[in-house]
């Protein structure tokens, strides 16, 4: 089957990208993929040809969709947030309207195997599905900052499968704007707040250790389920393992457990040049 | 071209074995190789069975080389060492005659890189070629153990390239069984010390972060070359990366740099069925 899969990025994670969607194509043999890569000015040509014959080589194919900055001119944008933060929220407006659902998924990922059961979860009327920070403190923390909004779990929007269809029926626009404009302050992680603080009854929770694998946190996974999800159980069964964090792997002074597993994918990227920022 | 690879083994390390090799077909798949494997009772017939299948579906051959227990009957034999420590120092009797290089490979390794330029190496009047051990305490206490041996290196026998045709006209097997009859007491590693001990100037020495890489020490190489051999380099331009010491990366217990690795190669070996043992 053709999945759909929506990335947005600037320059600075170009390769990660192609990292990640390598990881996605190697162990998603069956599969077809269409990237709708969003952007602004910030990408440079030369970088969108190469992704481009890329993704081509690999099997699969790139949609560009293009989005004029003009576009957010009357929209609400501080230091702490950019326009970059809208594509993901309002990317029903900007992808084609014939699609149904696509999978969005950040740059600084590794997929470890098939992402079938992701894509083709049943949504009924949830607008999204993602996974939950299950650390009680950062849920408690949020439901205070975020208040009078009705927080029950925090979600992490790095991995986000939308239901495209029905959000263009209840989704507004201008709900978004109106928010950011009310909670300015309060907002740290603008793309991640507006999503939870808006439609929290309408994402659908999805095992984090599966599918948002945090990847700084090993021990705590294995130690919070007894064992069972040690380094076998990552490898063979976490579909998603996301390197969150300021410190990333592709970095010099990177260190962490997946380390070793991330630069092997990168050479399986890059067989030739290693990845230079 | 062909390259011809020998492995010695037990039932135990079959499974490791197996990913030895799917690392080493992976990695090098412009190449065909023969993979040679000396084993005397010890392997099960079905285990057998499944490794030439294996092979074979990667597009490559696998000879046994059975060799009968009865052979070292009045080898010199003791608690510290059994009868497949001389697997490895007598190869060169046991495979074909019209074999000129062979090239050992221990099965708690993975190969990360193309072989070829260890394979193809320059022998000369060289029998073996092996990393050494660089350390200096290391290298004196051997000096001082394996006295009045003249030992200016401690080789590692992991990983041996062997000069077959120079072999058979310069080695003699009693020279071995003689040695052992009289060190018996003072060896530790015993095909490691024989082979240190009777051909210490005829052993050329290998670069051990590029060809024995010890996965315990990924600091010290790393500290030892002022940070040149960092992860990326060790990814890009290690070709053998041994799992030395007492703790494998198979076993639950292990933490280590390249445990994530190791377990994605064991997937891409064993898609289904996690390595038990």
């Amino acid at each position: 089957m053709r999945m759909n899969i929506l990335v947005a990025l600037d320059s600075n994670y170009v390769k990660p990208l192609r990292i990640m969607l390598k990881s996605l194509f190697f162990n998603n043999p069956q599969e077809k993929f269409t990237i709708y890569l969003m952007h602004s000015t910030l990408l440079k040509q030369k970088e969108l040809v190469e992704l481009f014959t890329f993704i081509k080589n690999e099997g699969n194919s790139l949609e560009e969709v293009y989005i004029n900055d003009n576009y957010f001119k009357d929209a609400p944008v501080n230091l702490h947030f950019s326009k970059e933060m809208y594509y993901r929220l309002l990317a029903f407006k900007f992808l084609p309207q014939n699609l149904e659902r696509v999978l969005y998924l950040d740059p600084d990922i590794l997929i470890l195997n098939s992402i079938k059961s992701l894509y083709e979860l049943e949504m009924k009327d949830y607008l999204y599905a993602a996974t939950c920070h299950n650390m009680s403190f950062i849920r408690e923390i949020n439901k205070i900052r975020l208040k009078p909004y009705e927080i029950d779990e925090y979600y992490n929007s790095g991995v986000l499968l939308m239901n495209l269809g029905l959000q263009r029926q209840v989704l507004h626009e201008d709900d978004i704007y109106e928010f950011i404009d009310n909670n300015q302050l309060k907002l740290i992680m603008p793309d991640q707040d507006v999503l939870n603080a808006l439609y929290p009854k309408k994402i659908k929770g999805l095992d984090r250790k599966i599918y948002n694998y945090d990847a700084r946190r090993y021990l705590y996974y294995k130690l919070t389920t007894d064992g069972k999800w040690n380094m076998d159980n990552v490898i063979r069964n976490t579909v998603v393992l996301h390197f969150c964090g300021r410190k990333k792997p592709w970095q010099e002074s990177y260190t962490g457990t997946f380390h070793s597993l991330y630069k092997h994918y990168e050479k399986l990227t890059f067989p030739i040049h290693a990845l230079s920022n």
